[in-house]
């Protein structure tokens, strides 16, 4: 190995060449708790041009050693974890804001640019990047677009992929191509740009990408809906929407939550078993006619609702949300978050489906092994989330992962998927089959093969497979 | 050719496999003008179900026989022209709505459903499916969904790629996938919902298509701007946007426009070089609110601004602004029709290159051969459309040719792309690689190779090439 941290040296200044035993353990794993690191990489390569970019993996193709391109590294499938050893290509380095088009509504960045910086930056000039992963703070825009990510704002604005105008690939051959274009309207052959958006660097690296923005709501308002039980609120979901209301942002709140939010919330939730957190944004008008008539609406439901008018109060409900699950994990001894999401109309027998499946597998407080269920219901993505109250035992690792396929195969028995933001990475390779067919696996593993026929561009991911690097695959390409 | 014939008879009900000459003939070519019909195909078949799709295409994978598949045939770039003869499979048969639903906000639809049909139906549910390219009475969803077609609707919603969350497609050997979901989020490996958007028939053929849906805007207000000169309305258009604005349209017309329209408009347009004609759709408050602030806007920068008050009215400016290529096809002998889009705030330098192009190549009406300016000007796709006013010499022909050629060069040099809404097809073949590079245009090409290794799948399309079906294509996959 001495000799692939020598090698990556002649094409990158040395001390962006990382090959110590500290660093590499660093590399091993995203922020997937329940993925366990398969082995550390042999060497961490930061690059900060995509010139750069091509100069390693160019190598890496010619010497058949795997390129695991990593973003903000805060995953939650494995998506970044090395499997075969070799490069891991951290992009944060690579952070330029290349231009920001007020006329075209339209931004070129690197790929490693962090996402809530972005923001920031774009809304100082009234624009707007919807897109908002949980991890926004530190995630980057490589990342979001490699996993399609999403966060609470996808109800009325949807997922990153549908802000990628365009992006730079590095191939896995080391040559650069543009895809897409800085207009809002194109149909030049196949759509490369969302063939890499989703592809989790399997396909090579993402070094640069044109976004579309959108003018900045000049309102906001935020709502808290509290009914009697979680089936209540689900239903009032479906109820909001079908009025033709679409809210930006719609969580659900379960009781647990709202208790251990409390602390840093100006006023706690009112007493009920179940809330949702709702912002409307749009002209002061708008939000103010749809919060009327969402009161409207939910009251006739049952339901208690309170209209937060100070903003300031409104953005400790906002923060508190953001960071529940790290509250939630830091009283837990470990936690899976799942990524099943549902088709909205289908929320309330989700809901029951978790239930049905905690109380079937006996997770309980009392039994140290809860499921909980809180996350964004506007969408359908409502991350239920195992909690091991204490140290785990290999027997309820077993069950952890039971109760994990049942709720898959729940989703997907009411037209759901695997995964709503998060990709597939390791953590959901098992089940892909179970959502597209066989077939349908089997033609992105052809497009794969046809693209990076030598699969140095992070293998082992998406599906399961037992090939290694440098494995000329050919299934269906006879 | 007799053989075929009975082939598929025994395949599909014999009434609805076409063999006579006059059929044949019917389906050579598309609404192409500028596309010659390069031979008849072989065969029509008018599928009704996905299970019949799947039957003819296994039996030509069989037998190596191309399969073209058609919506409308209302496309302008020849994507639905036969290049190899072989069978022309008619969707329009299959145009069932399998479901709508309201508090998904999405519908299930088979691929030959008419665009506008469908409108109508999920408008009178309070719905609202924004994708409108001008042919929408006669195109059918999945002819749109595999040209990414667009149309003015796209300054606002985007075009028809963006209302995509799946789809049922029989690929090249007959075997059928369901790509994608009913959930409004998902992340599940590789795009393939994307790849066949936009892939006009070359990897496989759409059969059935999830589509997102959003409310049906309340309220709309349409506004007349008109400036003393195109490069103003250019300039207008990017400032409305910059302002933080987003109309649903925003049509250019020249006053040759205005003047070919003005018969069937209630009160002409006003004197004037050149107008945009502005459609703002949402809340009663917000579109009034628009509609003030737009008028400040363009009186400041010296236009005139009429509000056309009367819905009715509003209406007859929209129905002849999209009858406008009909009515000018009437009046010249031919018509080609470009598709060049650049970005928005590029729109005065493109408007400016189109009359450099004419003046250089001496277009104009004495010559009997004139490039005319009208489109969609709110997302920089604004249709160059060459115009002969007498029979055709072979010289100008070429001419023609020449002018698409610097219109196209004009475009890409400004950040522009070589289709906005059209799709590739054989038309803007010769055009791809000057745009994407070859190494682009490889990458597509291997993919095809993979998905469809016969080459059967509507051959001869999207990039230039000699190969026949049949012939394995094997680039870049050593």
């Amino acid at each position: 190995m001495k000799s692939l941290g020598k090698d990556l040296r002649r094409l990158i200044p040395s001390d962006r060449v990382l090959t110590d035993p500290e660093d590499l353990v660093a590399y091993a794993n995203d922020a997937t708790y329940h993925v366990c690191p398969i082995g550390n990489p042999e060497a961490i390569v930061l690059p900060e041009t995509t010139k750069e970019v091509s100069r390693v993996v160019r190598y890496a193709a010619e010497s058949i050693i795997p390129v695991v391109p990593r973003g903000g590294g805060t995953g939650l499938s494995g998506g970044c974890t090395p499997t075969h050893g070799g490069i891991v290509l951290d992009l944060k380095r690579m952070r330029r804001i290349v231009e920001i088009n007020q006329g075209n509504m339209t931004a070129r960045v690197e790929a490693g640019m962090v996402t809530a910086t972005f923001q920031e930056v774009v809304e100082k000039q009234g624009l707007f990047y919807p897109p908002d992963p949980q991890s926004m703070k530190v995630s980057t825009l490589g990342g979001n677009i490699s996993t399609r990510a999403g966060g609470p704002r996808a109800v009325k604005y949807g997922t990153t992929g549908q802000y990628v105008l365009g992006l730079e690939v590095v191939l896995p051959d080391g040559e650069v191509i543009r895809t897409g274009s800085s207009c809002s309207k194109s149909s030049v052959g196949y759509d490369v740009t969302h063939l890499y958006a989703g592809a989790e660097g399997t396909l090579g690296v993402i070094t640069e990408a044109i976004l579309r923005l959108v003018p900045l709501p000049p309102a906001r308002k935020t709502v808290v809906v509290t009914s009697a039980a979680v089936e209540d609120s689900a239903r009032i979901v479906s109820a909001v929407i079908a009025s033709g209301i679409v809210p930006a942002m719609i969580e659900l709140i379960s009781r647990g939550a709202a208790a251990i939010m409390s602390g840093s919330l100006p006023e706690p939730y009112p007493g009920g078993e179940s809330h949702l957190l709702v912002e409307l944004d749009g002209s002061e008008w708008e939000v103010d006619e749809n919060s009327r008539e969402i009161r409207g609406l939910c009251e006739g439901m049952g339901a208690v609702v309170r209209v937060i008018e100070d903003r300031r109060k409104a953005e400790a409900y906002w923060e508190a949300s953001e960071k529940l699950y790290g509250m939630l994990l830091k009283m837990a001894k470990k936690g899976i978050v799942e990524d099943v999401t549902v088709p909205r109309d289908r929320i309330p027998e989700f809901v029951r489906a978790v239930s049905e499946v905690a109380d079937r597998l006996e997770m309980n407080f009392d039994r140290g092994m809860m499921i909980g269920l809180s996350g964004h219901a506007g969408d359908g993505n409502m991350h239920p989330t195992i909690f091991f109250l204490r140290d785990v035992t290999e027997k309820e690792e077993e069950k952890a992962g039971r109760a994990i396929e049942e709720l898959v195969k729940a989703g997907l028995s009411i037209g759901g998927t695997i995964s709503g933001e998060y990709g597939i990475g390791i953590h959901k390779a098992e089940f892909i089959e179970l959502e597209l067919g066989k077939r349908q696996v089997d033609l992105m593993r052809c497009i794969k093969a046809a693209v990076d026929p030598k699969n140095i561009m992070n293998p082992g991911k998406i599906w399961i497979d037992g090939e290694a690097p440098g494995t000329c695959r050919t299934i269906a390409i006879q």
